[in-house]
Parts: structure tokens; C-alpha cells; sequence
């Protein structure tokens, strides 16, 4: 079984690695030239609790290079980098090609639907974390797992199968008709964190910390949690609410800057179109009104076209 | 006629300078100890359009110090302020005291109908600008216009004639039954453009650089504009949207970081509570929905909050 990373960045290369290490056949696509050579030559440098566990030398093309076809796609990219790597690898699909797809954010499903047949789409969401030390370098902590679910439930067969097998090289997948609950779930808190903290400019703990911070996060989550039932997701406000409350503490995730927050830092494009973004694209869909989440993703915007961000 | 300046900043000071030198029996009270003690000490140094006018010795007091009864009592503190101020003068009233306020943003009558009746209350606003360029140093520029509208319009004699005489020391006041109508413009423009530039942290130019700038700005607009007119004033929101546009040029405003943005900046407490949170609280009396200005005014107060302001 041919398995392939569009997108071997730091979630890409972490569970790439963890397959390849486990026999499996993977090959990286990736469009980061530097990271690429360093691959190529010296392979990649696996660095997992500060434990230097050695270099792997997988396979790593950039998308123009590469050809054949494979069984599996894992797509780890920027939200925003999803299409335009789909269109680069279309040419790598057959007929039951399964594409999985844990990025963070909302409305992934209508883009990979313009691919493949709605069976064939695996999606997930991770609490996995995973970063890179410079490229050719992956340096991760800890575990995770994830959550996953066949957009269309047909033939389930070889996909519980296939979650088997990546279990046994440690990805800790759990096959959930849930999975869309948990991706709401999982995208509210971002709604919240990601926008505010960048807005207001401060880290989680310092949002928590301001008296108002619920009236600031229910702002958000009702219209995340009116638009996600009208898309006939169960999302459970309150335990969105629970789950942001719960990391304000700062031996917890209360000194983190969210994602959001260092790419706007950074200057590079952020990922509100599929946060607060999502949320008012589907708000419109259903009719619901989202004037919270609009003039955050107009806002967030502005400030990423005034620092000039790329 | 005793006319007393309750607070001598930078446009209490100017103002009073103004009629001072016009022979007006002029009195300011300020809490800013270095202030008070320069200008007891060396007289008020005036310095309009980069010339030094001299030095005026205007008596001035702090609130605890003074005595004695005063007919007009112009207010000129920041909005935060007029209260605490109010109450520290109050026994200065006699029963006939006319108060004038030109502070940007709404809500001040209803502060001053707890001080004064309303046949007593003069509402403005005004486009003349000023600085201090230290303690006890005035320094500003060019000049302006003041409009001015008894808030209850009964015997309205002794107000115009006042208008009368604070023209003849230049102040350029208008009466206008118009004047609700500019206070709300241009507090629109400043729910707008302060707050805005606050959380995206830009001047004006660059927000009106962003290509969406009118979708952020109607956002605010139409709340203001519903609220406004559930006040009973005809706001006309296509007049404020011009206003906003024409000062984008770097050579009229755009250079500008607005006067919150500045507040922040320096450490102070913001006027958000009478400009997006006046538009909220007012929202809720006339049951008018204001999320856009609730968001924002949680932001700002979370962003003073995390700053530590004062």
C-alpha cells in the first residue's frame, strides 16, 4: 500500500516517520525546497522529546517531480494551502485513492469533494502536536490521537482496516461517527482563542485572566454553535466554553500564543477564512446572521494586508 | 460673570486663554498638581502656531481649594472624568449655573442632568484642536468651530447672549438645533476609526488602505445609525462614511493613530465606554442589538485590562 504526505511539514513528517518506521511503503511531496534537499541527502532528523532518535531517509519529491499512483493521501498543509496541493497531486490519484485530512478549521470537506468521491474522504481531527527544528528537522513532544470518520459511511470495510494498520504504528486513530462534534468542538475554541488573542494581543492565560472573557467567548460560540446545528452537527456549547476555561492556566496551555497569533506575528497569510471565516461563509448558507464573526475575519484580514503578511 | 474651567488641559486651556485675554473673569481648577503649580507659579505659556504668545497668569486651583460661586462652568475633562470632576465642583453652583461640554462621545447630559436642570445643560461639539506641551505649557494650532444647543430650549436669551460674548474672544461658536446630529457624527466617526485602529494597530491612512474598509465601517455604522436615530436624532450615516473617507489622505489625517489608539498606548484608560460601549448601552434601552460595539468595547476593556492601564 503506497501512502503518500501532501505536506510533509511538522504534523506531515511526525506521522510520516511514525509509518516509515513501521514498514510502511510512505513517500513525502513537499514544496519547501530547502526542506526537500535536506530530506533527500541527509534524510530527516527525528527529534521526539528531545531524544535524537536518528535521520529516515524517506522518500521526498516536489509535487511536480513525482508520479505513479497511491492508496492513501494524507493532505498536511495550511488550510489555505489545500487546494492548490490537491491540484498539484491530483495526477498521483486512481479510482479509490483515500484522501485523510486532519487540518484544523472548517469547510475542508467541500474542497476535497471537488477530488474524490465522498467515500473516499477521511476526516479527522488531532490533538497531535508537532513542530520542525529548521527544515530536514523534526522536533515533536509528546502523544495524541486522533479522530476520524468516512464523510459517506459506505464500505467502511477497508477504512477501518486501514485504521488498524496505522495503529499499529502508534497514530492512536479512533473511528467516530462523532468526529464532526469534535472537529465543531475543536474549531469553536480556535474561533475564540486564535481571533481574540491575536486581536487583543496577548497569550491564552492573559484572555482568561480579563473578568468579561465569557461574555467575549459566548460573542463567538453562538453563532459557531447556531451556524454548526443548522449544518446538523450536535455542537455542545458548553463544553466548547469548558474546554477553553480549562487551558487558561499557564502550566496548562495559558502561556501558549494561539496559531493564529505567530502567523500573524510571523507575516505569513492566517487561517481565519476557515475559523470566524467559516463560520460567516455558512452562516450566510443557512440565513443565520454571524456579525461577530465577520468583522473578526474582516479585521483579521485588514491587519494581515497592513503588516503586509504573505 | 465668573466663568470657570473645570479642567485646564490642553482645549480647557485654550478656551480659557481665550476669554482671559478678552478681559473674562476666568478662573481654571485642574488635580494635576505640576500643572496647577506652574501656571500658579509662572503663569499659563501660550504658544499658538509655533509662537510664543507669552505667559498669562489665570488663577487656578485644585478642586479641594476652592470657593465662591461661578455662572458658566465649562467642563473640559477627559470623558472618564466629567463625574468625579462634577462632583468635586459642585458646591461652586449656584442656581442659575449654565455648564458647557464639548467632550467627544455621547452620554454626557445624561451625567450632567444629575448636576444641573437642563434648561442649564449647553451640548457641544467642536473641531478645534490643542496640545500641552508640558506642564503648564498650551501649545496648538490653527483654529476652529464650536456648535452649541441648550439641551431644554427655554428662555434661551442668556445663552445666546453668552455665545455672543465667548465669540467676541474668537471661539467661533454656533448655536444650532443641528448640534445632536454633529455629536453624533462625529462620535460615528470616532466608533469607527479609534476603536478600529485600537485593535488592528494602524493610523487611518492604512485602514482606509484595506480594501474592505467600508464593510468594517458600516458594521459599526449601522448600529450607530439605528441607535441614533432610536434617540430621536437623524443621523445620516452616508454623511459620517464621507467624513471617514475624506480624512484617509496622509496630508489631512491619515497620519493620525486616533486619540484611543494613543490612550492605549500610553498606558491610560480608553473613552470606548462613550463611543461603541454608549452605542451598546443604549442599544439594549431601545432593545436594538449592537454585537459589533458590545465585541469591541469587550476588546478594548480587555486589552486595557491585559495592559494594565490606568
Amino acid at each position: 500500500m503506497k501512502i503518500l504526505f501532501a505536506g510533509a511539514g511538522a504534523l506531515g513528517s511526525r506521522f510520516g516517520y511514525m509509518l516509515f518506521k513501521n514498514n510502511e511503503d510512505v513517500t513525502f511531496v513537499d514544496t519547501w525546497e530547502e526542506h526537500v534537499e535536506n530530506i533527500k541527502n541527509k534524510g530527516l532528523k527525528v527529534i521526539i522529546d528531545e531524544v535524537d532518535l536518528g535521520n529516515y531517509y524517506i522518500p521526498i519529491y516536489k509535487p511536480e517531480q513525482i508520479s505513479g499512483k497511491y492508496d492513501v493521501i494524507f493532505v498536511a498543509t495550511k488550510s489555505m494551502q489545500l487546494r492548490p496541493m490537491l491540484d498539484s497531486v491530483k495526477h498521483l490519484f486512481h479510482e479509490d485513492t483515500k484522501i485523510v485530512c486532519i487540518l484544523n478549521g472548517l469547510g475542508h470537506v467541500e474542497t476535497l469533494k471537488d477530488y474524490v468521491k465522498e467515500e473516499n474522504i477521511l476526516i479527522g481531527v488531532t490533538v497531535w502536536t508537532s513542530g520542525l527544528g529548521g527544515p530536514g528537522i523534526l522536533k515533536a513532544h509528546g502523544t495524541g490521537k486522533i479522530e476520524l470518520k468516512q464523510v459517506k459511511e459506505i464500505n467502511l470495510d477497508r477504512t477501518l482496516s486501514l485504521v488498524e494498520r496505522f495503529n499499529e504504528a502508534g497514530l492512536n486513530i479512533k473511528y467516530s461517527a462523532d468526529t464532526y462534534q469534535s472537529i465543531w468542538h475543536k474549531a469553536g475554541l480556535n474561533c475564540v482563542l486564535n481571533s481574540f488573542c491575536t486581536l487583543i494581543d496577548c497569550n491564552i492565560n492573559q484572555y482568561g485572566s480579563y473578568d468579561k472573557n465569557l461574555q467575549l467567548t459566548r460573542a463567538v460560540l453562538n453563532e459557531v454553535t447556531a451556524v454548526g446545528r443548522a449544518e446538523g452537527v450536535d455542537v455542545k456549547q458548553e463544553v466548547i466554553e469548558n474546554n477553553i476555561k480549562n487551558i487558561f492556566p499557564l502550566d496548562i496551555a495559558g502561556a501558549h500564543y494561539p496559531s493564529l497569533y505567530q502567523d500573524m506575528k510571523n507575516g505569513w497569510l492566517t487561517e481565519i477564512d476557515f475559523l470566524n471565516g467559516a463560520i460567516s461563509r455558512l452562516g450566510k448558507i443557512h440565513n443565520i446572521p454571524t456579525p461577530v464573526c465577520d468583522v473578526i475575519t474582516l479585521m483579521i484580514h485588514s491587519k494581515e494586508f497592513i503588516n503586509n503578511n504573505k
